[in-house]
């Protein structure tokens, strides 16, 4: 199977959860110390994961988490974002511009700073109080998520948290290589119908919000230079819709959380006023020895992820174009 | 001038700030009663000018204003929204389906709900503890913003309240007016340039990104069935700006706020890498009365309107396309 390493892949969510026993240390110190609020901070593809992290939360606890756009707090500000308050983020190179520079003016406020940043001795990874190195692609989700569910553990919002891991540390790494397995058909027929296409409309909601946001602008735009729009199904029955007919290819991402009766909602619309659309449904990837109350929780964008990550290996070897080449990014200042 | 009646849009201005002791009325009993958080309550357009005024408040005040999507509010909730907060919400018909949907929801948590609502006796104006009705279109960010004015003015972030007022009621809708006359042969001339375009990109950030996110979604493709794409402009330098070549249709609104250098690294990259950008600058629109340290709170945004505006208008005549059909919108159930 293409760009496919199931030893790796095991082993990189494998050793992602087991930085289980670090995150917890970090959260159960801040929670000792108590904190105001939690915020996790990001931009482009880490800010796309933060919005997944906190609409979990917000789900299921009253603890009082946000997301912070890094270019946001050094221009506009957050006078909520205290010297009391966690702040978390994620970084593979540790060296992101705007996020430096927020943690510049956070690190003036004296906030906590959890960072998982991949690169040691990096500019983020010198600042952060408390850092967690784990360089696997793709776990950022996980890390982003384990804190969250420390952070609800303390809280009683989730009694079943040890049953929940056990789960995931049995099932999880096997159970997403499979999925990939599964949908490596369905990635090439879809990379083969949509690898040219003049734009491409990805729907979501919930934590498929984020995983719409991401694979439009990370993936498709910035990695396979694609146009993409990303829309939450909410929104695109309030304006988007209108430009959609028979040719305009859409593709509906749907998860297993709460908002999941908002993309049915335009599951249901599509087939009425377009002939080119896709759904990619969790819920046709089953994962053995996960429970059913379970799946909502980090499962679905992470299933998600493996089905995407098929289609692109094929429009990146279709469309002849490395997915690692950037036409601006980082190639001269701006 | 094309769809333009003067005196009415004058009126219309006046008629909304002439609102304020209405609003002043609400805020101050919210204000002795005491409130936890303030949440703004939209969707689609509503979203977008809730993400302007909690865009506004977060880099001038401590209060805690936060923005509720009104569809995730009923799917995954919030349960920081209590019975102690209070949601502020805009609604022409008063009956947007989701909104309903929310506002029934958070009468059963007992917040106390202030509705800008243009429909007397809909349900959103039944179910509002608070009912404002002026029915202008446009005046949405006005409201909305009176009542953050007032919020901070009583939190002691606004010490200038009374004398920017002054300035507003005295010069702004005179100066809108103006800066809509002047800003007709642009409207035009990009109207012809860019009425057939496969694709539009519009970048924007602070009180910009709301008017982009909006322009996009609500005015080209619900209005004028334009295919469009709103990028943050911190975010388009994250992704999108991959798929930018020479001919990509590029709009960047330049506002007056503190994210203003956001738009300004994207203006200084965009003639680098694409041909075909247009920057749209309030600051080419001086109005006359109104001191520049107050053209950042409400003035950017209302003035970037009034130059869309003329686009829109010469668009639907070009394109003989009526701006108040909609395919689907309302036409069926989904």
């Amino acid at each position: 199977m293409l760009k496919f390493n199931e030893e790796k892949q095991v082993n990189d969510i494998q050793g992602a959860l087991a930085l289980r026993p670090e995150v917890e240390k970090v959260i159960d110190a801040v929670w000792e110390k108590k904190f105001d609020n939690v915020f996790y901070l990001g931009i482009g593809g880490t800010y796309a994961s933060a919005m997944q992290a906190v609409t979990y939360i917000n789900g299921r606890s009253d603890l009082p988490v946000y997301v912070q756009h890094a270019a946001e707090y050094y221009t506009t500000g957050n006078r909520r974002l205290t010297k009391d308050s966690l702040v978390i983020l994620s970084s593979v190179t540790g060296t992101t511009q705007e996020v430096v520079q927020a943690v510049n003016e956070i690190k003036k406020i004296g906030s906590t700073l959890l960072g998982f940043v991949d690169q040691e001795g990096s500019a983020l990874a010198e600042a952060c109080d408390h850092v967690i190195t784990y360089p696997a692609p793709g776990t950022e989700q996980i890390k982003f998520f384990m804190a969250a569910d420390r952070l609800m553990n303390k809280n009683g919002d989730f009694e079943d948290y040890e049953e929940y891991y056990a789960e995931l540390e049995q099932h999880l790494a096997k159970g997403l290589v499979e999925a990939e397995k599964k949908a490596d058909g369905f990635g090439l027929a879809f990379a083969e119908k949509h690898r040219h296409d003049a734009m491409h409309y990805f729907i979501g909601a919930g934590n498929q919000w984020g995983a719409v946001y991401s694979y439009a602008m990370c993936y498709w735009e910035e990695q396979s230079w694609l146009r993409s729009k990303s829309i939450h199904a909410a929104e695109f029955l309030h304006g988007t819709l209108e430009i959609v007919d028979e040719t305009t290819p859409v593709t509906v991402f749907l998860g297993e959380d709460e908002q999941r009766p908002l993309s049915e909602r335009v599951q249901n619309l599509l087939p009425r006023i377009c002939g080119n659309y896709t759904f990619i449904d969790t819920k046709d990837y089953p994962i053995a020895g996960i429970s059913e109350k379970n799946r909502g929780r980090v499962l679905s964008h992470l299933l998600m992820h493996c089905v995407t990550q098929r289609i692109d290996a094929h429009v990146e070897k279709l469309n002849c174009h490395p997915l690692d080449i950037r036409r601006y990014y980082r190639q001269f200042d701006y």
